[in-house]
């Protein structure tokens, strides 16, 4: 297939199957109309006006509006709109780095079409010997909810409401791949990803942080809390041939993140890849 | 001011201002309505339609549709529409690397809005012995018609409709900054920035591709060609601070490729830089 199908295949939506959910005059998040009628339920938090949906200002502050959300959460989990709870809260916010308006189990975010954040680190090694550049993969377990077996990067984990990035950064590492405080330090903020996908109930506004870390020789990842399988060294070359193959090794977006890496380090060029120009502005839409 | 404020210096421009120039379905070009009222003098090569422009469908080859539009660019050159033509021919296209449908000066190429490309190389040079990357920085001699005075990337120019990209970096990078072959071939493809601006008479839909060379310690860019008046190496911090100044020392473009630079080299990051998402985004916008 051609890699610009990753692309779209994370970028499927129809703007015109959904509401927006607005903040003053700035656009919080988006839902379905029956998300929207739902909600009509709880006029205590959301309020309906010129086919927009908004948040009441009975509630003064974060710490107000996300208590009035927990119970809505726990109904919507219940009554099967929503996956169950996750007992993780992510920041709710128009753009990255503001003040969050409240924070909300992550569960609830894409229903919601709220921005959603995430790291994703490329665990490199570059062998002295034969200077080529290597990725440490893993592979996703085979009971995780989503995409079960499929290759994902080293590292990747959305991005809590009380973490900083570099927090979150040293917890993932730790948890998912077992790297420690040392190897954590050589993780490079060298991109940003974005993409937009219907996920059957709402949409993921997604914005992936993107690390490159060098793994020192002799390092391997370890798979500590069960998230991946184990893990495999793949050349550029075969990664590229995985993303070109006819099925889905990788998951959605970590596909997106692989096609990024393998521009930047000059692997994909605009006179090898066709359509370099078009994976560039894809990998990086902006969600507003 | 905000580094921002660069992208959108660069991507100022009102999608009502303009009429849209197609081929078929796609789109070639955007014009102002001026313009298009100028260009119905020619109806062997401009059809009007519906509030668009289009190619007439007399000429069947690229050959005579260039061939067509030669005397028309000299008129448009004569009557001041454009600037002095330049004797370099940029391809015709609605997206890179397809068959032009034409060739045509590039004093002509913004008038009509057509998507022009480019090179850009950032020159670094990384010392042994502190491990600080620094960039070699060239200033544009006070004698260019476009940003006199202003500092640019080490080498950078248009690419024209006869050279492969490779071809041209060959030749750019020996005729800017007296680089040969040896050291041309360490310039690796990176990243690719776009851009929209208005330019008082027509639309630069311009993408940029970028690339790092790592320049050897004692190699030395030199003002081969004299556009450029002399070479200066300039550590991220500083140019970081004059991107942030008050005052436009770089050419406006070239800040834009900086941004990303410091960005990709984890410089800048999300945890220093308030709009980097905004920042990644917009240096990467679909010029369609």
């Amino acid at each position: 297939m051609a890699l610009i199908d990753h692309i779209k295949r994370c970028n499927r939506w129809n703007p015109s199957d959904f509401l927006p959910l607005m903040e003053g005059d700035k656009l919080l998040g988006v839902m379905r109309p029956e998300t929207a009628l739902y909600l009509s339920d709880f006029p205590d938090l959301f309020v309906h006006y010129n086919g927009q949906v908004g948040l009441a200002d009975r509630w003064k502050t974060p710490e107000d509006r996300t208590a009035a959300f927990r119970p809505i959460a726990e109904r919507l989990a219940l009554e099967g709109l929503i996956d169950k709870l996750r007992d993780e809260d992510y920041r709710v916010v128009t753009k990255w780095g503001e003040e969050p308006l409240m924070v909300m189990d992550r569960a609830a975010i894409s229903l919601l079409g709220i921005k959603a954040f995430g790291i994703h680190v490329n665990g490199m090694l570059l062998l002295e010997r034969d200077r080529d550049l290597q990725l440490w993969i893993g592979k996703r377990a085979a009971d995780k909810h989503v995409e079960p077996g499929k290759y994902d990067n080293v590292v990747a984990g959305g991005q809590p409401a009380g973490l900083t990035l570099q927090e979150n950064l040293l917890k993932e590492c730790a948890e998912e791949a077992g790297f420690g405080p040392r190897i954590v330090k050589r993780a490079q903020p060298v991109s940003l990803i974005t993409y937009c996908m219907e996920d059957g109930r709402g949409l993921k506004r997604d914005t992936l942080f993107i690390y490159d870390m060098l793994v020192p020789e002799g390092t391997e990842p370890k798979a500590v809390d069960g998230e991946m399988e184990h893990f495999v060294l793949m050349r550029r070359g075969m990664i590229l041939n995985m993303l070109r193959g006819e099925d889905f090794p990788f998951k959605f977006n970590v596909a997106l993140v692989l096609i990024d890496f393998l521009i930047r380090h000059g692997f994909l060029t605009p006179e090898n890849e066709p359509d370099y120009p078009a994976l560039v502005t894809g990998l990086h839409t902006a969600l507003d």
